[in-house]
C-alpha cells in the first residue's frame, strides 16, 4: 500500500494529467523503479484520491482513471491538544494521521512547558504527509495552532459545539477523574464528532478542568497509571477508532 | 509522582536501610535537591514498592517507612511482539511500561526487517525503568527475546496456555481480518491474561495468521487504516488497559 501513493496539491487532483513533484517523483523512480504503464494512487490529503497509470518519466506525467471516494471513517475526532515538546509533537502528527484523526487544534494549557507557534505546522504537515502514504488513508489531519489570539484552553473550547448535543461526545482525559473511565462514556452508536481535551506533560490544572466541564465536556480517566501526554492522545485516539470500526 | 520516585535492585529492597546507587542518586541530589527528612518512593521494578525518608545524603542512605502493595492492574498482558526496528522499539518499550503490559516476548517474523537478540534487552530494561518511575505503576514489562532456538512465531505461540481458555483471551491483531473487530471480542469481565501478537511492519504472513488461529488465536483488525507495528502495539495495549479500568 505505501509504495505506490503519492502525494499530489488539491489543486492538481482536479485535472486528468498531473506531474508529480520532484520529490515525490524522485522517489518514485529511484527507490521504486516504477516505469511508464505503472499503476500508482494519489492524494491530496485532504480526503481525495485518484488511481492513476504513469505516463512519462522526468518529468513524470500520470494520467487519472479513477476518482472513487474515500469513505471518511465516523465519528470525526477533533483533538484539543495542550502542546507538547517537539519530539512528542512529531511522534503524535505521524501516529495521529494513522489514526485518523480529523483536526488537531493546539492550546497553550496553564502547565504547558512548550509553546505552540505556527511555524511548526508545516513540519507536522510534512509528516502526517509521509504517514499518510503508508496508512491507507486518504486525509492527513488539520493542523491549527495559535495564536487565536492568546491561544488558551478557553479560546479552543469556544470552537466546540455549545452544548451536550446527541451528535457530539465532548471529552477530557483527566488523570484526578475517579468515578468515570473511557469506556463507560463511548456511547452503542458512533456519534457523528468527538471532541478530546488532552492536557500537557503535568496535566490539567483544576481550573482548566472545571472550565471544561462548565463547557460539556465529561471528564474520565484512561488507565490507573499516569500517562504521558502523548501516550494519552495516541490511546484516546486509538480507543475511539477501534470502538466503532 | 516522577520526582521523587527511584529504582533499586529487587534485593535491595528487602532491607530496613538503603543506599541509593549513585546515578539515581546524583539525580535525586543535583536536579530535585533532596535533602535529609525527605520522602520518597523506591521501586525495584518487579511491583514492589517502598515509602522511604532520605536520612543521609553522600552515599544517599533511606529508611524504609511502610512497603504498601502495589495492585496489578487486571488483565495480565502479554504482547508476543514482531522485532521492529530500533527507534520503534524505544518508543514502546516506554509506552508499554506506561500502559503497564506484563510481559513482552519478541519474534522474529517471516516478514521482520530487524532481528531480535538478547544484548537489546539491557536497553528496553533502561528505557522502561525510566517510564516507570514516571508513570506510578512498580513493575516493568519482562523483555523476552529470542533466540529460542529460532525464534520464530511457533515458538512463541507454545508459551501461550494451550486452548481458549475461559481465563486467557488469545487475539492476533491482523489488518487482513475483515469480520471480527478489537471491541467486539473484549468480554465485559476482564479475563485473567490477554495474549496479542502484533505482526511487523507487513503485517504478518498467511502462514503466521493461520498458525495462531490454529492455536486458539482470534484474529481482528484495529481500524480500517493501516497502522504501523509500533502504533497497532500501543493502540491495542491502550484497548484493552482502557476497556476494564
Amino acid at each position: 500500500m505505501s509504495a505506490r501513493r503519492f502525494l499530489v496539491s488539491p489543486g492538481q487532483l482536479k485535472s486528468e494529467l498531473i506531474i508529480l513533484e520532484p520529490g515525490e517523483a524522485g522517489h518514485a523512480q529511484r527507490v521504486l523503479r516504477l516505469q511508464a504503464g505503472d499503476e500508482i494512487w494519489l492524494l491530496d490529503g485532504l480526503g481525495n484520491q485518484a488511481r492513476a497509470v504513469v505516463e512519462r518519466l522526468n518529468p513524470m506525467l500520470c494520467r487519472v482513471r479513477e476518482r472513487p471516494p474515500w469513505p471518511s471513517p465516523r465519528p470525526r475526532i477533533i483533538m484539543l491538544l495542550a502542546v507538547s515538546k517537539n519530539q512528542a509533537m512529531d511522534i503524535l502528527a505521524q501516529k495521529l494521521t494513522e489514526l485518523m484523526v480529523d483536526e488537531i487544534r493546539l492550546f497553550n494549557a496553564a502547565r504547558s512547558v512548550a509553546e505552540a507557534g505556527g511555524s511548526k505546522n508545516d513540519r507536522w504537515e510534512r509528516l502526517a504527509g509521509q504517514a499518510l502514504k503508508q496508512c491507507g488513508a486518504a486525509r492527513a489531519p488539520r493542523f491549527v495552532a495559535p495564536p487565536y489570539p492568546n491561544g488558551n484552553l478557553d479560546e479552543v473550547l469556544g470552537q466546540a459545539p455549545p452544548s451536550r448535543l446527541e451528535r457530539a461526545l465532548k471529552i477530557a482525559a483527566y488523570e484526578g477523574e475517579q468515578k468515570t473511565n473511557l469506556a463507560q462514556i463511548m456511547p452503542l452508536q458512533a456519534p457523528e464528532e468527538v471532541w478530546v481535551i488532552i492536557g500537557p506533560e503535568g496535566g490539567l490544572s483544576k481550573e482548566e478542568i472545571e472550565l471544561a466541564q462548565e463547557r460539556g465536556f465529561v471528564s474520565c480517566r484512561l488507565t490507573s497509571s499516569i500517562l504521558r501526554s502523548e501516550t494519552a492522545a495516541l490511546v484516546t485516539a486509538g480507543c475511539l477508532r477501534c470502538h466503532w470500526e
